[in-house]
């Protein structure tokens, strides 16, 4: 036996192993900012399924820990490098593999990126309709690790009710397909869905099996703007009791109103507290539909506003889509060092709450005297504050810390969840163990331990390993879960 | 410690452990014809988790196996008993515990019955579809274990696509609560999915949130019958090609045809080879749908008609719904001994395939001489072979068991599944092994060991246990998947 690298080498194609220093620090992390990160060993950039298996076969021998990587576009740190890793990126397994229309189903390989996939069913006349936020460059393979979500998710569900089935490359390289490739199947325990969002923690996803929707029909889009939260809140409720499904319902606040204004000025009234804005996709009737729908948000609107074509619905979608980099875009110019960072958080409350949970975080940031805003997906109670912090300043940092930790105990109070959609990785690993309870914990434990019994899957994501006598598991101490003020500054 | 059933008495109210012969005779088996039951031990009717934890406790200390049993309606034996198994009957946990039409969720016990559920949603506006054969009397716990389907699953899915959170009693008797009650949530490995279809091998579920949807539009529904089954599988096609998503697709072959008009004359063409239902429920315009799916029926139709009311519409689904009582009846009037009994199967195949799959089975029914009629929700290509033996004739039950095999083969062989929506049972684990491979049984015996390791639970279900030296798990090899004529004999 070589070194891990040498052993690699022996058994992959040489373009495969990669370990310039400048290359093992660009695959050091995701886009969360403050999470820690190591530096890998290698970066391995594999082209099929076998050379995955072998990979993690040379890693298992050297009990080294292997990080699988997509886009890297998550917003938790689930991809973060620990130090010594062999990165696995997927890259490189970027085919479509079939889309097949009379099934309605397509199978790709890891790598391919949302919006491709998106476009090669478009031709079909097929959709698939999970639309994370970074979908233009995100890859499948992240989706489903991460069980990603997006903004149709109110109505079409997250990733993980379109994956059929898997191939999977485990903890010993072995190579297991779970799934099927028919509408109905319940053969066996769902395997499919315990790798989904498990964040390669169990097994490194190598093929995927979707399910794909008739092609969407085109949408009829509202724009409603309110001077309370909520009265907003109120519309939300009301669209939901009347039974409607609409296939948006997306809520700006202030903050993220006056972000966008700034960045890229289209008229937003920077004065209202919430903008909702929601869509209908029900076809010929739609028009009916969303102007039932508008009648449910007129009590308490300031304004209201129908559009009248696809351009001017899609204008305005335009706009919830700027809100990440609008947000970006405060958070650098805020502060004069460049340094400004945003924490993005991920709370999803019973749809009856999310007043509770906005008017919650606006008094959170008010007492810590730190920047807050709120985006989401109003429609399913799933929000998410984004914190502005200034990753140079150590105290800065300490306040958007104790800001995300109060909002993560005011979701759960209000019988939420800490992620409704971006995934545990480091950033959340303590409140899910604080969501999951000792019992809870202790299964993800025995899980972990059945599929990864080294631990050299992704460790230190999702949840912690019980300390082993004589030492844990290769890698499970080495990740922070507190963002440390010396990390940040090495990033730098 | 006492007996085992002493301590059940010592922690359970009296009237909660029961020993009468003729109880215990009663709940040996579900409605698995041919599979082989053992005798329980004792039957425990518990009122609360925290009883079912404690009869789980007791069963632990003494290693003996725990069968949860619903109301037993089955098709697979997942819920026969074992010898010397203490049964849970779940029937005793019947409360409905909230509607919340804001959230649009349930929360309900296991026992609570498939219909109640759908009654007391209906009242507050709201629908819950899985709608498996035996609605009015399966309980929701039994669904949610074996993972149930039903006619509105080409629409509206299974039953796990329903369930967001459970309560789980665990192998130690430990409650462990998973999932949530908000309409998004990725929080850790999805465990909720992994008991949903588990058939209590890994856990029995005490209390399930499940979401609801908005209450469902009246259907328009049409009729159509075919001289061959290809012209029927030919309008499936159609249909799914055209983009429609109709809220029921089923198929009946001449047998069934035959069967129900002789146990109910109601007119229909015992002549043809297949007649398929079809429904839409889009509300306000679903007249225009169905005409639309008309159009894609018509082709190589000897006969289409379209429901002018609600009334005629349900007429119609009434005669699909008669198909297994008329089957029944069929099975027991054909055997002058009265022995007649079924085996149903349950295979899923890719969409395209099911023509395929209906002209195999007749093939396969003539070779072996055995009645076999084709019944199933041709929408989602889940289709149910139904075999037709004489109970009291081994030579009988051999062939039928040969044909059930064939099936079975022909299923996988088309790249279908070997249950769309039964489960696996003892009927199917030979089968289920053969679709999983090897990689996939090694990762679904290591699930069962993390959450079960003294194998305790619904032994010999789903899967076998590796045999451990010096002897398995108690209870593994007590159940014999093959059904053995001398068993079946002791029904009597």
């Amino acid at each position: 036996m070589g070194s891990v690298v040498e052993d690699l080498r022996a058994v992959l194609p040489s373009d495969r192993v990669l370990t310039d220093p400048a290359l093992l620090e660009y695959h050091r992390r995701d886009k969360a900012d403050l999470c820690d990160a190591g530096v890998p060993l290698v970066v391995v950039r594999p082209r099929s399924a076998a050379e995955v298996s072998a990979a993690v076969k040379v890693a298992a021998a050297h009990g080294v820990p292997v990080v699988p990587q997509g886009a890297r576009t998550g917003l938790a740190g689930a991809a973060n490098a620990v130090d010594g890793a062999v990165v696995v990126s997927m890259a490189g397994l970027d085919r479509i593999v079939a889309i097949d229309p009379a099934e309605r189903i397509a199978v790709v390989q890891p790598g391919v990126v949302n919006a491709d996939l998106r476009r090669a069913a478009a031709k079909e006349g097929l959709s698939y309709p999970p639309d994370p936020g970074s979908w233009e460059s995100a890859t499948i393979g992240g989706n489903v690790a991460t069980d990603a979500g997006g903004m149709c998710c109110v109505k079409y569900g997250v990733t993980g009710e379109y994956v059929l089935g898997l191939e999977v490359v485990l903890a010993d390289g072995e190579v297991l397909r779970c799934g099927r490739r028919t509408v109905k199947g319940v053969a066996g325990y769902d395997l499919t869905s315990l790798f989904v969002g498990s964040e390669g923690t169990l097994g490194i996803i190598t093929e995927i099996t979707v399910r794909l929707r008739p092609e969407a029909r085109e949408a009829r889009t509202l724009v409603a703007v309110y001077p309370t939260v909520a009265a907003a809140g109120a519309a939300v409720a009301a669209v939901t009791a009347a039974g409607h499904v609409p296939s948006m319902l997306e809520l700006l606040d202030r903050t993220h109103l006056r972000a966008i204004e700034a960045y890229r000025p289209m008229g937003l009234d920077t004065g209202a507290a919430a903008m909702l804005l929601v869509a209908t996709d029900t076809g010929d009737h739609a028009g009916e539909e969303l102007a039932a729908i508008a009648e449910c948000c007129r009590p308490g609107a300031s304004e209201l506003y129908v559009a009248t074509d696809a351009a001017e619905a899609e204008a305005l979608t335009a706009a919830r889509r700027l809100a990440h980099p609008a947000m970006e875009h405060l958070a650098v110019t805020r502060y004069p060092n460049g340094r400004g960072g945003l924490v993005v958080d991920d709370v999803a409350v019973p749809r009856s709450r999310i007043v509770d949970l906005v008017v919650g975080v606006e008094e959170i940031a008010a007492r810590h005297d730190v920047l807050v805003g709120v985006v989401g997906h109003a429609g399913d109670g799933n929000l998410h504050p984004v914190i502005v912090v200034d990753q140079a300043d150590p105290a800065d940092v300490a306040r958007g810390r104790a800001v995300f930790d109060a909002i993560m105990a005011l979701g759960l109070a209000l019988g939420g969840t800490c992620t409704g959609e971006h995934g545990v990785g480091v950033l959340k690993r303590d409140w899910l163990a604080r969501e999951l309870g000792p019992v809870g914990l202790r299964v993800h434990r025995a899980v972990k331990a059945a599929l990864d019994p080294a631990g050299i899957l992704n460790p230190g994501k999702v949840i912690t390993l019980e300390p082993a006598p004589g030492g844990g598991p290769a890698g499970t101490a080495r990740v922070e879960m507190r963002p440390d003020p010396a990390a940040v500054e090495s990033r730098a």
